[in-house]
């Protein structure tokens, strides 16, 4: 497999691993992390994409506060401002899965271009990279933030075509998240798709041209 | 609680039971049926914001089948277009919730008038309100169809403005689901969300102005 000029990572999910606040959900609610963990994720891109139909923009701190607050209530936990402090500190240093480090590594050493495309506020994303010290791995760190859409808006996805001067069919997509891949590969994106979880594969059409069981595949 | 000059209602979920396949999906997956029709669901409510986000419109049907695909492969069940039109065929015979009919007849004696704003394509729609006798209910059956984007995009709810000749103040929307019912609100309308199952309430900042256990509540 010959890899495209630059591959663009999408983050969470992808490369840092949003279950890992499951502990910390765990240590407050004990037994109840791994749903509250499940249903916060879901209504957090839920309100992505509503928001984003709607022209209601809140950036990600606010939208996974938001989510937060309803999984909370959906699982009959008490959600505080110290329970969002402590899980919003989290969010600046989530786990990145165990192949990550090394095979962004040895990409750079290939003289693949590398970016992230991702919906977190650069905030957010600021800290993760610092955090991960891959300041100096990354060529571009862009968040949909300043265009005030999610993704799958194909807005989002020509924001890393501006910024790489590249065209489309010169980047490569990587994520973890199906509907992401979707959207990039119904962008234009050569799109490899990461099926961590061995899920089914979307059925709405714009399939991801290569499918992986993690990111050491690329390599 | 005075009501406005016109109530528009959402389809599924709020008159029409789409659980109500569940038991066609246990009759071909024993013990299945449940699930099935939970990731279906929230599969086939992903799509349409996706695809709308996305600028990939695919009607209602298509979608419904294709996420059907998708829930069927989650819960290793065998798709087949056989099975497809036996729930293609059950979709256009969803039960009414039970107190759905009568509060429908007391509002039209009130002199309200009625309406559907749904995702639904028109032939669904249109199968639907035959199966039920409620032509004479409805003076406006409004599908997202034409405008090939689905809520909570606002050109949707504007639809039903432009229908009704009535300014947003003057249409009360009614449904079931709580992304709906924000979108509604965003958008302008006065809002009933309908609670039947105890949820939360969203916490996206768009609360409805009422909340109802069911339907009878509006009169």
């Amino acid at each position: 497999m010959s890899l495209p000029p630059a591959l663009l990572f999408d983050a969470y999910g992808t490369m840092f691993d949003v279950q890992s606040v499951t502990a910390a959900l765990n240590a407050h609610f004990p037994g109840k992390g791994a749903q509250l963990a499940q249903s916060w994720r879901t209504k957090q891109l839920e309100y992505t994409w509503q928001r984003t139909l709607m022209g209601r923009y809140a950036d990600f701190e606010a939208v996974t506060a938001e989510s937060l607050r309803y999984a909370c209530a959906l699982h009959q936990c008490e959600y505080s401002q110290a329970l969002w402090a402590t899980l919003r500190e989290r969010y600046g240093r989530l786990a990145t899965f165990p192949e990550v480090p090394a095979t962004l590594a040895a990409l750079r050493e290939r003289g693949v271009r590398l970016g992230i495309l991702s919906n977190g506020s650069p905030a957010m994303l600021d800290e993760l990279i610092a955090h991960h010290r891959l300041t100096d791995t990354f060529e571009a760190v862009i968040s949909v933030d300043p265009l005030r859409r999610y993704k799958p808006d194909p807005a989002v996805y020509q924001l890393a075509v501006d910024r790489l001067k590249l065209g489309s069919d010169g980047i490569g997509f990587v994520s973890a998240n199906g509907w992401d891949a979707s959207g990039a590969k119904s962008f234009g994106f050569r799109v490899f798709w990461i099926n961590r979880g061995g899920l089914p594969a979307e059925t709405s059409g714009f399939a991801p041209d290569h499918v992986l069981g993690d990111l050491s595949g690329l390599l």
